[in-house]
Formats: C-alpha cells, sequence, structure tokens
C-alpha cells in the first residue's frame, strides 16, 4: 500500500486527508500526489498561495477538514489550483514527506452517519441470499431506503476490526430457534462508497437532488463491516444495529466531485417515475472502478471488481430524500452508498451475496474456502477512476479480522 | 412550566443543564432549585465549594456538560453536597437568576443517539395497531432492540418541530398501494426517558448489565416525534429514518442517578433466561411517573399518564447490550428507551398506539377529535418520581407542531 499509487495519486487528483509524522507529530490537512504526502499549512506560505485568503490557508492547519470541507466551491478549486501549479513548480518538497513516513487520521469528524441501500442488485442479491426471493422493498423505485449508523465506531484504514460476540440464531435449519451468545460465525464486509458533506443544509430546506452536489465535499471507501448472524436476529422491526455498530472502516483520502468531473457517467435507467424533489434528469454516477480482495496465509484472492455506475441511486438522491423530511445535514457528516453490487457473479459486494450467506463456499487463492471471514484475514478495497490513465483514485481501505474477545 | 416546580425542582433533586441570560450570555452550567437557576460556575467561587478542585470547578463554565459528566461518581456527589450545602446556606442568590429570566440549551454534545424499544407492552400494542397482531420481535426476550437515531435533529424542550414532508402509501385500504409525496398526516409523539453517557465505555470492553450504572450520568425526558406514514413505508428493512430523523426534543434538566437511588424499583419479571452479560438479578427501574398532553385551542388534554417501572428492559440492559458487540460508547451520548407503555387504556405513550393507528378516535378537551396531531398542536411531557413529595423531578419536554414546509 505504501508503494507508488501512479493511477490513483496523480496531479489529477489532490484528495484530502489529514496526516501527522513523527517530524510533523500534530495532525494536519494533507494532500499526496505520487508518494509524497504534502501538508498543506507549509505549502500555503509558498509565493504561489498568494491567491489564497490567509484564512482559508489558516483551516489547513487544524485536525480535521470540517472547516475547509464547509468553504465554497469556489474556494475549494482555487486551492487546487494553486497546489497544482505549486508542485509543477516543484515548490512542494520542503513541504513533503514520503508516505512510509507519514500517519494518516480520520480526515473529518463525523457528527452523523447514514448508510444507503442505492444498489438495485445489492437489494436483489441480498434478498434471494437469505430469504430466497429476489424482491424490491416497497419503496426501492422511488428512494433510496437507509438507516443511521454509528459516528463512534467509524475508523481510518488500517485499524483493525475485532470479531464481534453477540446473540444470534444457533442453527437456522434446526427446528428449534435457539437464540445464542458468542463470537460472530458470519462477519462480512460490505463494499461501499461514501460523501462526505461539504458546506451544510440547513434544517427544514431541502434538496432537490439536481443541486445536491453543491453540498458533497467529496467521497471515500467504506467498509461496512457487518456480522450477519447478529444482524439477522436483530433487524426485525428496527434495522441493523450491533450487526453493524462495531466498526466502520473509511479510507484516508477524500476525493472531491472536482477530480471526479470528468468521469461522470449517467445511472441506469428509472423504473418509474419519483417525487418533483428527486427527479434529476441530468444524474450523475461515476465510472469508479472498485476491487475487494481477502488476503489470507499471504495470499491475496480479487473476491469482486465492479463498478460504481451500477448504482441506482445516486448521491444526489441519496442527498435529497435525506433532507426532504427536515433533517439538516452537517460539514462533515458521511452518507454511504450501501454495499456496490453489479449483475454478475464477480460484481458481488459482500460475502453474503457471494457465497449465498454461507452456503455455497468460493476457492480463495491458498486454497481455503470462503464462507465468511476467518480471523486473521485482511479486507482490502481499492478504486480507480476510468482505466487509471487520468491518475484519479481512492488508494485503500483496509481492516484485519482480530479474534473476538474472551466471553 | 415558568412556575414552581416544588415537586420536581426540590433540594433532592439537583439536576443538571445549561443556561444563558441577557445578563449571562455565555452558555454555562446551572442547576435548577425551586425556581432559581443557579450558575455553577459563580457559585463554585463560595467557601463551600473549598473541597471541590478548581480544574473540577472550572468544568461548569463550558457550554456542555460532558467534561462534568465524564467525572467520577464521587467527584460529581461531591459538587452535588456542595451545592446543596451553599443553597442551605443562602449563598446561591448571587449566582442565581428566575427560570424566567434564563434561556435553556442542549445540555450535553450529543456524539451518537440510540433509541431502544424496552417496553413490552408498546411493542405488543404498536404491533396490534399497525398490524392486527400482539407478538414480540424474535430477540425480545433476549435483549432490547435498537436502532440508531439523528443526532442534529435533537433539540431541547421549546424548540417547534415542523411537520415533516415525505413519501408514503396514500391509503392503505386500497388495492392501489400509491405512494404520494407531501406533509405527513400521521404526526405523532413518542414519551420516552433517555439516559445521557457518563464516564464512557472504550470500544471493545463491554459491559455486564449490573455493572452498566457507573456510566449513566442522569436521565432526560425524550419526544421522540414520529410522522407513522413515512416510517411505515421506509421501515423494511433497514428500520425508521425519514420518519424519525426530523426531530427529537429532549428536556433541558439531566436528573442523575443520585438524586433517583432513592426511588429505585424492580423492573418486571423476566420472561425467560437471557445471557450472562444481560443478567442483572437486582436490577433497577426508576419509580418515574410520566404524564404526556396535548394543548389545542388553549385547552389542556392528558392523553397518557404511565409508570417508568413498566418498562421490561431496564437502562443496565440498553448499555450492556450496546456495548457487547465492540460499539464504544462516549460522554454525552443519548440512549432512549423507546416509548412508555402500559397495559391500560391511559397508558399508551403515543398515539399510533392511543387511536390505532388513527382510526379510533379519542376526544380532546376542547371537544375536537385527536387522531394523529394537527399543526399547532402543543405536546407537553412531565415525570416526577412517585407521588411528587421527594421534589424530584425532570420539568417538562415541550413542543409545538408548525406546518409542513411548501412542496
Amino acid at each position: 500500500m505504501a508503494d507508488a499509487y501512479t493511477s490513483h495519486f496523480g496531479i489529477n487528483n489532490i484528495p484530502y486527508g489529514i496526516a501527522s509524522s513523527s517530524k510533523r507529530p500534530r495532525p494536519q490537512a494533507a494532500t499526496r500526489i505520487g508518494d509524497d504526502v504534502i501538508f498543506l499549512a507549509e505549502l500555503a506560505s509558498h509565493e504561489s498561495f498568494k491567491s489564497i485568503a490567509a484564512d482559508l490557508a489558516a483551516l489547513f492547519s487544524l485536525p480535521t477538514l470540517n472547516a475547509f470541507a464547509s468553504q465554497s466551491r469556489e474556494a475549494q478549486s482555487a486551492v487546487r489550483t494553486a497546489i497544482r501549479n505549486a508542485y509543477k513548480d516543484n515548490l512542494h518538497t520542503s513541504a513533503s514527506e514520503n508516505i512510509k513516513e507519514v500517519t494518516l487520521h480520520l480526515p473529518v469528524a463525523i457528527g452523523d452517519f447514514t448508510d444507503y441501500s442505492a444498489s438495485a442488485n445489492h437489494v436483489l442479491n441480498a434478498g434471494e441470499a437469505i430469504a430466497g426471493v429476489r424482491s424490491f422493498p416497497p419503496a426501492f423505485h422511488k428512494y433510496p431506503v437507509g438507516y443511521a449508523g454509528r459516528c463512534s465506531s467509524i475508523a481510518v484504514s488500517g485499524t483493525p476490526i475485532t470479531r464481534p460476540l453477540g446473540q444470534y440464531i444457533e442453527d437456522y435449519t434446526a427446528a428449534e430457534k435457539n437464540i445464542i451468545f458468542g463470537a460472530s460465525r458470519a462477519l462480512d464486509y460490505e463494499l461501499e462508497i461514501g460523501a462526505v458533506v461539504g458546506r451544510p443544509v440547513e434544517s427544514g430546506t431541502y434538496l432537490h437532488a439536481k443541486d445536491a452536489d453543491e453540498h458533497i465535499f467529496g467521497l471515500v471507501l467504506v467498509n461496512d463491516w457487518s456480522a450477519r448472524d447478529i444482524q439477522g436476529l436483530e433487524m426485525n422491526p428496527l434495522g441493523p444495529f450491533n450487526g453493524k455498530n462495531f466498526g466502520t472502516s473509511i479510507s484516508p483520502w477524500i476525493v472531491t466531485l472536482e477530480a471526479l468531473k470528468t468521469h461522470e457517467v449517467p445511472p441506469p435507467e428509472r423504473m418509474g417515475p419519483v417525487a418533483p424533489f428527486m427527479n434529476d434528469a441530468k444524474s450523475v454516477n461515476y465510472d469508479i472502478n472498485l476491487t475487494g480482495s481477502i488476503t489470507r496465509n499471504g495470499s491475496s484472492t480479487t473476491t469482486c471488481t465492479v463498478g460504481f455506475e451500477t448504482m441506482y441511486w445516486t448521491f444526489r438522491h441519496m442527498f435529497a430524500h435525506h433532507t426532504v423530511g427536515g433533517c439538516g445535514l452537517r460539514t462533515g457528516d458521511l452518507i454511504a452508498s450501501g454495499t456496490v453490487s453489479g449483475e454478475k457473479e464477480h460484481e458481488h459486494g459482500c460475502l453474503l451475496e457471494l457465497t449465498k450467506n454461507g452456503r455455497e463456499a468460493s476457492k480463495l487463492s491458498d486454497g481455503s474456502e470462503l464462507r465468511y471471514l476467518v480471523d486473521g484475514d485482511e479486507v482490502t478495497f481499492e478504486a480507480v477512476v476510468g482505466d487509471g490513465s487520468a491518475g484519479v483514485g481512492f488508494g485503500a481501505c483496509v481492516g484485519v479480522v482480530k479474534p473476538a474477545r474472551q466471553v
């Protein structure tokens, strides 16, 4: 991961993160170009930043990106241009350290976390894996179904995930549905992308989907770790809780919509008419290609490759639906897409789909069987726009599974 | 509400809140005795506080109670004693203002909000009102079912609630289940109590129910406003979202467990065995008597009187279940009980139960019909321990319904 990610962090990307190092122990704003992590507060002292207001540049010294994320698109765009110019003029070297020397932190303080279920394929595949039925929830053609997640459990890529304890049905095939307590036997990942809220939305001023991009600072990779056995018992009727709230991983670099602009693609055709505020004739997805892989016994196996253009509901729709009832959005809030899945066998964004809830084993490259995650498995998500030649990508979102605590 | 609440705010209560006034414009920690709001940073300059460490007293100048809430039970108890002594010695007058002069704010910064469904009666009654079936979710006898709520929408008592817009089934009795967009027609309240997390629980160190009181700073009233039509369509399969996230009200004063100590009562008998970490032979509820009322056209009608001792699951159970999977709790987190309902007709903590989802109208004292809330309705929750003679209560949690925004 610490190798040159030239297809991810080229000059066309300029993502934002929070970094520290032994030389710069205070977490602060940074960008990444190639293997250089550039500390922006220092870069901003260069002549090339003279067009950037000092109070804007001062935000780079803060330990989260929230204040910068809340700025206008114009201000952010000017910073992006200044960074690119400084880099081209080779002015970044004294403000840079190699990625290997740097620790990355959560890029924003997240006040609320929402996870949607925006992929039509995931909804159908998951329903089939659990209940044997391919059908949509009653509202899926009108809006993306979502739920609130747990903020305190969101961790940056690299943080290990401890297998959760919980209560679940011992054996669904048995006549007696015994509920037992112990370590989850069905630990899964969910390959997702999340949008970080930039400019806030005041409670009571709802967004139309077509205008929602103005409130998206950028995107990150999300691993919505899920314990399917715990989740399966608790979901009726209030949705996921302990099956999800033990951990969520996000990638450290926020890729801005400006970097993604040239890779906009249309979403799938609509199933039917939607409410006026959800109507977005020019709606966009992004040509982001995601991969999920599992490293077991030192051997890595790609378990999923899928494109984000498969998502039925776009972030614009997710933001609009979120605000229509009167719910405000604050800068730094994370709004995730739900599992990204396509129609094909290699496009399953979680093991629930791939292994039919553990019933149909898949093979890993070390020769072992894959049903759900075992202790020691390292899950890696990566994503890049297009074929990688634009040099815009997300890097990686990684987590290794640690054994459960003693009961 | 600004009248003397002698049965709520006697010398045995000493709740904590955040207050400001024209004289003291900076929001800061306060307590209330009778109609006196006592600003604690000023009171702490008195001789009677000499046993309280200066760094502890300094926390009273902060705009939230989080830092104070995170202190040890012993330190908090010493402060309580010092406040009571200062009041008895009449040392509080220069640090006090009448409640009518004071603005109350959210008492804590809330990083995560969880809402449980801990009342067996509510589960049965709500199920009957919606689906005509009195039955428990599959796990109810093992743990309280819960979901994550929206932090950014939590407001202090007195904040108006705007009727949400949303999408819902036009007419459930019709053969065609048309989904329409508009103002909710089924706006409800939920009468709840919430626990504020004091000492945090590190992610990965799970609580046993019997030890969980150590992490509860105190309790507040909660109105979990709910739009039943929006909620009804969206809940399958991920639980409540826009049907709840437009607004949640809490009372401004946090009543500590120390004030409630003499009013501990046992919870209902267990339905069956539970996992070892949930086992709490000496588990406690509190003898808190709640009332809900609606003021319409200037006339107030009590719609619910119910005791908190009816709750099947206690806060200890809720905290234990919350942490067992690895989810940490941070100081200031709010963990609410879900609707408090008893077995009797006057003990329904929400209109979904009382009016059978709007099908059976109730009468208000102004002569009008009550099915769900209409614009202008003011909902007031109050709660007091025992018969009020101990002088320990929560005061009120109030909200008036404002018309929906224009579509």
